[in-house]
């Protein structure tokens, strides 16, 4: 089942549709959407021949959500793990194997997604993350519940989108050590500072940037460094405070957090709001470009991985220095395999829905 | 069980040495050697409570094979799926679970690697490939073992130790469609062209490479463009030919080879022999980078996927116009997730070994 209001839920109903049947005959997998959830309501598909006919039409034409037995679900009863008075718990709107989760990110929170995964992950459901909230506000819990449940929280469409972050990490690099985490994950403000490098004062290039949709009205997130941040907890959480992975000083068990998971009131963020253009014309003269560039480093000591956030000059020849426009990149430093650095995945709802398509296969295939 | 001569099967002994604990706890997999097969002949390690303490003394002071009953294992005798008279024959020297193949590559024959892997997947054991022959060679064959067999062949360390190309493209871009792929794939002729870009004849930059242990004596593989071909046509049919990837034209079944994977007589294969300093400094001076380049395309009309090497010039911003010395990189055009780029990985001995381990945590974990 899907939960989610927005652009990206109804991408990932259009590949549902669309890939449905290479994904059975690819992998052997027939992935039903079985129900869709949102401030609205509830939208419930069928089993049977009709399945796609419905599909069609909730892509094509959106849901007529019913209103009926257990909607409106508002966010507010959302968060406190209910719904308003005579609709149901959010346990009872749960059906399916998957739920995935494409709420509004909320990064104080974690909700409305956090209380939806919690509760699917209790009910032995997996889930799969494209929201960062639930992850950085409840990532030890969250992993807790899926270990005692024997089911799996996949969060690959959670960092960046189609960049494949978390997957480089988890499974490309499984079996080494990772040492460090070195990220250029934010599309807004490689944008501004290529403009800012031009000439153009912060303002400009952040009204710029807002007249090609490129920032969002409420720019904070993206130039004050939480975003990226975010993206840089949930990583570094993946490296050293997940199962299958460890940290420097010992392996950390699958259902027993190692209470040392990064969060992001331990992070170091600074922005590039106080930026001129004469620093970043000064930095590209010496041949260096300025990066907004997250960085994590292993636990150490009983404390929790370092994150620090913030404006760095990096050599032309670093391997996140050529990172324009909305291009991503992640380089991890490891013990057995040297440096490996991932870049580019397109930014767009239907990227980040095929990111969760991915997840939800590797759950199966 | 490890098959293998060289300076790899060391190399993986002793990951297996330094990091089977730490793989037991975290992966929950206890990872035992039970044989090691050269040239030389047969290394059996113990299940019991001395398996460490042997596994050290193979990793610290080499093996002291017996070449008892059943060794020394010729490779003439290997070819044709035999030992000598009276030594028994390949299959009776299987034991375990897992194969790991790091023998040398032979492109042409394929062997001994191929007559190893066929053996181990027909009795049902999973394969793991450090080496390109077997794998260029006898792709389709070692496919359809695999999938009757309901075993795995894993390749990541064959085309690029630990470069994360293969699982990139397989494991990451899951669910899309690859359009085409372009990798930078051979350190040699990184290095060569870089010094020739910096006035050095062909000859000389060759010879520097070789005393500096860079280039091998016989240094045709790399220098011809077959290394990379060699590379190119293992990804190519990961892509496009391998069970849970299809075609543009639809899905290739498990175990249902579709007769259009890619060969290397198919290649069309240019190396940097021919190249001048003069070429290399005026592409230089229009601001652009000569590499040698590997492009693969889907199949298409029911012929296989087109692979192409040769130099090419790279714009400065092409992401693999960045890579020097023993850098690799690939980049992996898709339909659903645009174009994603993974550069870095160590090469060395024990990079490759860590490709092996990585691939055997993944049949399992």
């Amino acid at each position: 089942m899907l939960v989610g209001f927005g652009r990206v839920r109804r991408a990932l109903a259009g590949l549902l549709l669309e890939r449905g049947a290479r994904v059975a005959e690819r992998y052997a997998l027939d992935l039903r959407l079985r129900r869709v959830l949102t401030s609205r309501g509830v939208f419930d598909l069928p089993t049977g021949e009709d399945y796609y006919a419905r599909l069609r039409a909730l892509v094509e034409h959106g849901a007529t959500f019913t209103p009926g037995a257990v909607g409106p679900v508002e966010a507010g009863g959302v968060l406190a793990g209910e719904v308003p008075v005579g609709q149901g718990t959010v346990e009872e709107l749960l059906v399916g194997q998957v739920l995935v989760d494409a709420t509004p990110t909320d990064l104080a929170s974690g909700q409305p997604g956090l209380a939806y995964l919690r509760a699917a992950l209790a009910a032995g459901m997996h889930g799969v993350a494209l929201s960062k909230g639930p992850l950085v506000v409840g990532w030890e819990g969250l992993q807790e519940l899926a270990a005692r449940q024997g089911t799996r929280l996949m969060v690959s469409g959670a960092t960046a989108a189609a960049l494949p972050a978390g997957d480089t990490l988890v499974h490309s690099l499984a079996g080494a050590e990772v040492l460090s985490i070195e990220g250029v994950l934010n599309g807004t403000t490689n944008y501004i500072l290529d403009r800012m490098g031009q000439g153009l004062p912060y303002g400009e290039a952040l009204a710029e940037a807002q007249a090609r949709g490129i920032a969002e009205p409420d720019p904070r997130l993206d130039v004050e460094g939480w975003d990226t941040a975010a993206k840089m907890v949930i990583l570094a959480n993946l490296a050293w405070a997940a199962p299958g992975r460890g940290t420097r000083e010992g392996a950390v068990r699958a259902g027993a957090p190692s209470g040392r998971a990064a969060t992001l009131g331990e992070a170091r963020v600074a922005g590039i709001t106080s930026l001129s253009p004469e620093q970043l014309a000064e930095s590209r003269r010496r041949g260096r470009v300025v990066r907004l560039v997250g960085r994590a480093l292993p636990p150490e000591g009983g404390r929790p991985p370092r994150i620090e956030v913030g404006p760095v000059e990096l050599a032309e020849d670093h391997p996140l220095a050529r990172l324009t426009g909305a291009n991503k990149g992640v380089t991890f430093v490891t013990d057995l395999m040297g440096s490996v650095t991932v870049t580019g995945g397109e930014s767009s709802p239907r990227a980040a829905a095929a990111a969760a398509l991915k997840d939800i296969i590797h759950l199966y295939a």
